[in-house]
């Protein structure tokens, strides 16, 4: 059962984890990285419950806190139960998820920490923007990706949209910052990880090509931003480029969307 | 060379094609399909001049104007040329991307006329989000798909939104409207036309088994909207289910992303 407390004043302190979210001075999930991990919506509120960020509190309607039921059974956070309207005063607008979590951010976790045990791993240089951050992380969960690392040039994954368009997988899926990069690509190859860099070259081989006999072999799959790609030394530091099908003229496609087809093509064949 | 008209009053009448892109009732391009079509930034109206949509009016900065260049000649249409400001006074608020313009709609398109000569056809129902539809066009442009099919309960391709989200491929791609759903499916199959709908069902074959042995046939990817899917009664009309053989535990990938992948499977292995 969980801590249930009614909360009807929006301007009881208790609330203040959740206060002016879209206030750019004010809002605790700052996008430098310093703030609280919000989780917004049932779905991602229990994702938060799984994962290695432990809620310190929920704000969220009746309906929302009887959806959650038994996933708060031990859970000691205390849940401010309020209306629609004492909610929207709270945040500053109308929140249609009704449900709330924070946590602290966890410590982070190093690259040797998240390579641990995984198959897939995806590597990312400039993915500045948090939307697409997002949604490499709901692809990666979905495509059977262990882990994602971060090189150079990337947003923060624990921004509150990150989180909420990866539906909550930014959570789930161990991520780490490299700490010299792309010098670091060695701790990857130091486990036997076959380093595959997208590029938009015709010359490169296929994703099916490069592919091709790399079952029983770990890989990373190294994107870069859309529009500049991979830097020219990081691209060197590659053991192999590869490029996906694309039709004549065009130009690339989104990076979330070009990272889900490598992870797809890695596993295409099979149960994952 | 173009037919430059040099414009400092944001009220001038001329420009109201582009007046208050943002507000709700005086847009041009109402969500409800009755407007004008709008391409915004050097790259989308580069498409539209390419397209059949064919622009009645341009609104642009000088630097913009010298980027479009020679791919303004020929073209009759006034290029209303004005600095930032008046641009942002005009639409209402500030465009970075610093051209746009507009075109009327083009003659609706047949589904036996977007259908010629086509190999890969993406058939949508229900992707009522001009983000996703606009994903979509931008996904079936790279990866090799000759035309859209809409299907019943999908958003406007032409708005704004969606035609920015699409890289201008909402242009390009040429698409259509069933009249009678699903029964317009009929007119796929006498083209040909195997049918494959894609479902989360894990008893489904997986897109790679599914596409086995089509390389000469004209394939249609049926895909519905996240959440719901498809319809049942659209199900029974395909030809085949598959899925995207997808991690345990997961739930269902974005619409767009989960179609560029049938996508890449319909041309994976050669060039397209």
């Amino acid at each position: 059962m969980a801590n249930v407390i009614d909360v009807a004043d929006p301007g009881d302190s208790r609330l203040d984890d959740f206060r002016d979210l879209n206030s750019v001075d004010r809002r605790p999930d700052l996008p430098t990285g310093k703030g609280l991990v919000i989780a917004e919506g049932v779905l991602v509120v229990q994702r938060m419950l799984a994962s290695r960020f432990t809620p310190r509190a929920f704000l969220g309607t009746d309906r929302r806190l009887a959806e959650l039921g038994a996933d708060l059974d031990g859970v000691d956070a205390p849940f401010y139960r309020a209306s629609a309207e004492v909610m929207a005063d709270v945040v500053g607008f109308h929140l249609n998820r009704g449900v709330l979590a924070s946590a602290s951010r966890a410590a982070e976790l190093t690259v040797a920490q998240v390579l641990d045990g995984v198959r897939t791993v995806a590597v990312l240089e400039g993915v500045n923007d948090h939307e697409n951050l997002g949604s490499v992380f709901r692809n990666a969960a979905g495509l059977g990706v262990g882990a994602v690392v971060f090189g150079s040039g990337c947003a923060d994954p624990l921004y509150r949209r990150a989180v909420r368009v990866s539906m909550g997988h930014a959570l789930l899926v161990p991520f780490a910052r490299a700490q010299n990069w792309p010098r670091d690509l060695e701790l990857l190859r130091n486990k036997n990880f076959r380093i595959l860099a997208m590029t938009p070259d015709p010359a490169a081989p296929s994703l099916a090509e490069a592919m091709t006999g790399l079952a029983g072999q770990p890989v990373a799959v190294l994107v870069g931003a859309e529009g500049p790609g991979l830097q020219e030394h990081t691209m060197r530091s590659s053991d192999m480029r590869v490029r996906i099908p694309m039709s004549r003229g065009t130009d690339s496609l989104n990076v979330a969307t070009a990272a889900a087809l490598a992870f797809y093509e890695r596993d295409r064949d099979r149960e994952i």
